[in-house]
C-alpha cells in the first residue's frame, strides 16, 4: 500500500534482526540489493587505482570486474583439488595488496577452505589487508571443519563476511544480501551504498524469511537430500564430481561439455558449462527439488547412451 | 509464485517496451534498480582517477559522491536565479572533463534549462565530454521550451538521458529507473552493472505502469494541480517560492528553516530543509495529494503567526 513511498535507505527493522540473530551490533550489519551488490561496494569503498586483490581461479567472477572498474589489479591463484590454496594465495599477498576475497563454499566447485587451514592464513595476513569471505552458500554445509566467518567479524578482525536472502531463503528473485563486518568496515561499505538499495517488499521479505524457521531448515535438508541422491546417480551413471558443500555440484561428464549443455538445453534443462572455468568436460549443476533432480537424471541417461 | 529463481538479467521485456516506446533500440536502454543506482554506473563506467566531472551547485548530490569514490574530481558551477549556469559550465571545461551533469529539472530548484540554452551548451561541448541528462522529474515540466533529451540520443550525441518510475508511476518503494543513450554509451554502462540489479517484481510493475496510461495523466495532473494550488496558498501567507517544474517547491519560509522544520516535523510532516544548499531560510516541500497540502498549508499557519 506504501510502494509510492521510497523505501526506508538503512533497512532499519532488517538490521536490528540480523544484528540479533548473530549477537552483533546494528553497526556490523549493512543490507544491499542482493549479495552481487555488496562486492561492487566492497570494491568501490577499498579498492583504488593500482591496488592488487588476491582470488582464486576458478571462483565467482564478479570480483574481478569490480576489481578491475576500480582500476584495481586481480590476482589470481588457480585452485588446487579445486579448493582455494591458501598457502599459494598468502605468497602473493605484498604491498599493494588491498583485499582478498574466499569464496566459501567456493563458486563454482562447492569445496571449503577448512577452519584450521583459514586460522592459519588468518594469522599470517597483514592486517591492513581486508579479507572479504563470500558465505553466500554456508547454510548448506555440512563438513564439522567449516570456519564460521562470524567468529572473525567478533573477534575484531579485518574481515567482511558476505551473506545472501537468495539461497537458503529462496528470494534470489527479489534481490537481498547483506554484508557483516567490523563497524569501520562497514561504515566505508555505507559510504559507498546507493541512498535507497533495498525496495520495501524485499525489507518486509527477509524480515518474514528471518522468523521462518521452518521453511530454513527445509530448504537446507532439501539440497543436502539432493546432493546425496544426486551423487548416488551420477555414481551409478559412472560419472565424477566434486563432492560439495553448495547448492549445486560441478559434475565431470567425461566429454565436451558443450554437447552435454545443447543435449540438456533440449531437454528444457539448463546446466553452467565449464568451459569459462577451463573445465572442458565438465558443468555446474544447481540442486533443486526432487522432481528436477529425476528430470535431470533421465535427460543425462538420454544423452550420454 | 517464481520468486525463488533469480529475475531476467537484462530486464528484456520492460527493455523492448521502453524502445518501442520511444522508437529507440534495446542497445539504447538499460533498465537499473532506480536511477541513483544508474548515476553509480555512469561512474563506475566512465569517470578515473583525477577526471573532472562538472555539475551545478545546488543540484542532487550523488552525483558528487558517485565521482569521489572513483577518485574523480567534481566541478561545482553555482546556479544563476536558481538555474543551471550552462556557459559558466562551459567555461570550466576543459581537457580532463569528462562528465557533465545537468538536472533537468534540476534537484532542489524545480527550474529547467531551456532547449536553446542547451542545443547552444551542446554545440559547443567537446565530442569526447559525455552529458548526463538527469530527467528523473520531466514528466512534470508544463514549460513548452523543455528540450526533450530523448531527441540528443536520436541525433547520436554522446548523450545519457537517465529517468525513473519513482515519480510520475508511483514506484519509489520498488526502485526501478532507466538510461536512455547512444548504443556504445549503453554498452558501457551495461559492462559495470550488477549482474542481476532488478527484482522481479519491479520488472513486472513497471511493464503494467508503462501500460496504463490513465494513471500516468491523472499522476501528472495531480503534480501539476498541486502546484498551482500551493503557489495561490504562499502568495496568500505572503512568501516567496522557486516557480517549479517539478514535483516539489523551493519556498523561502523567510525565518531560520530549521525552526519551520521542526515545527512542521510536530504536525507529522517532514519537509527537506535548505541549510545543505545554502539556502538558510528555505526548505524543499514535495507535492503530494490535496489533503497532504491542506494539512501542510494549516500546519504552516500554525508556525507562522
Amino acid at each position: 500500500r506504501n510502494i509510492h513511498f521510497y523505501p526506508e535507505a538503512p533497512c532499519s527493522t532488517l538490521r536490528t534482526a540480523l544484528a540479533r540473530r548473530f549477537s552483533l551490533k546494528e553497526g556490523n550489519v549493512v543490507i544491499s540489493n542482493g549479495a552481487d551488490n555488496l562486492i561492487s561496494m566492497v570494491a568501490n569503498a577499498f579498492v583504488d587505482e593500482g591496488d592488487e586483490v588476491v582470488m582464486a581461479t576458478p571462483t565467482f567472477p564478479v570480483y574481478t570486474n569490480t576489481t578491475q572498474i576500480m582500476g584495481g589489479i586481480p590476482v589470481s591463484v588457480p585452485l588446487k583439488d579445486f579448493t582455494h590454496d591458501l598457502p599459494e594465495m598468502l605468497k602473493r599477498v605484498n604491498r599493494k595488496t588491498k583485499l582478498v576475497y574466499v569464496c566459501n563454499p567456493n563458486n563454482p566447485t562447492g569445496t571449503i577452505v577448512t577452519r584450521k587451514a583459514l586460522d592459519d592464513f588468518m594469522s599470517r595476513l597483514p592486517e591492513r589487508v581486508i579479507l572479504t569471505l563470500d558465505e553466500a552458500y554456508f547454510d548448506f554445509v555440512d563438513d564439522p571443519n567449516f570456519p564460521n566467518g562470524l567468529g572473525y567479524v567478533k573477534k575484531g578482525k579485518q574481515v567482511i563476511v558476505l551473506r545472501t536472502f537468495s539461497k537458503v531463503y529462496g528470494l534470489a528473485g527479489l534481490r537481498i544480501g547483506y554484508a557483516l563486518g567490523r563497524e569501520d568496515l562497514i561504515k566505508g561499505l555505507n559510504q559507498v551504498r546507493d541512498p535507497f538499495p533495498v525496495h520495501r517488499l524485499a525489507q518486509v521479505a527477509a524480515e518474514a524469511a528471518l522468523k521462518d524457521r521452518k521453511y530454513e531448515e527445509m530448504s537446507i535438508r532439501m539440497i543436502r537430500d539432493g546432493r546425496k541422491y544426486l551423487y548416488r546417480e551420477l555414481e551409478r551413471l559412472g560419472l565424477s564430481y566434486v563432492p560439495s558443500q553448495a547448492n549445486f555440484i560441478l559434475i565431470d561428464f567425461g566429454r565436451d561439455i558443450n554437447e552435454v549443455f545443447e543435449g540438456l538445453l533440449r531437454e528444457g534443462i539448463i546446466i553452467r558449462p565449464g568451459r569459462i572455468w577451463n573445465y572442458p568436460t565438465s558443468g555446474r549443476v544447481t540442486i533443486g527439488r526432487i522432481g528436477d533432480h529425476r528430470k535431470f537424471i533421465k535427460a543425462l541417461k538420454k544423452i550420454l547412451k
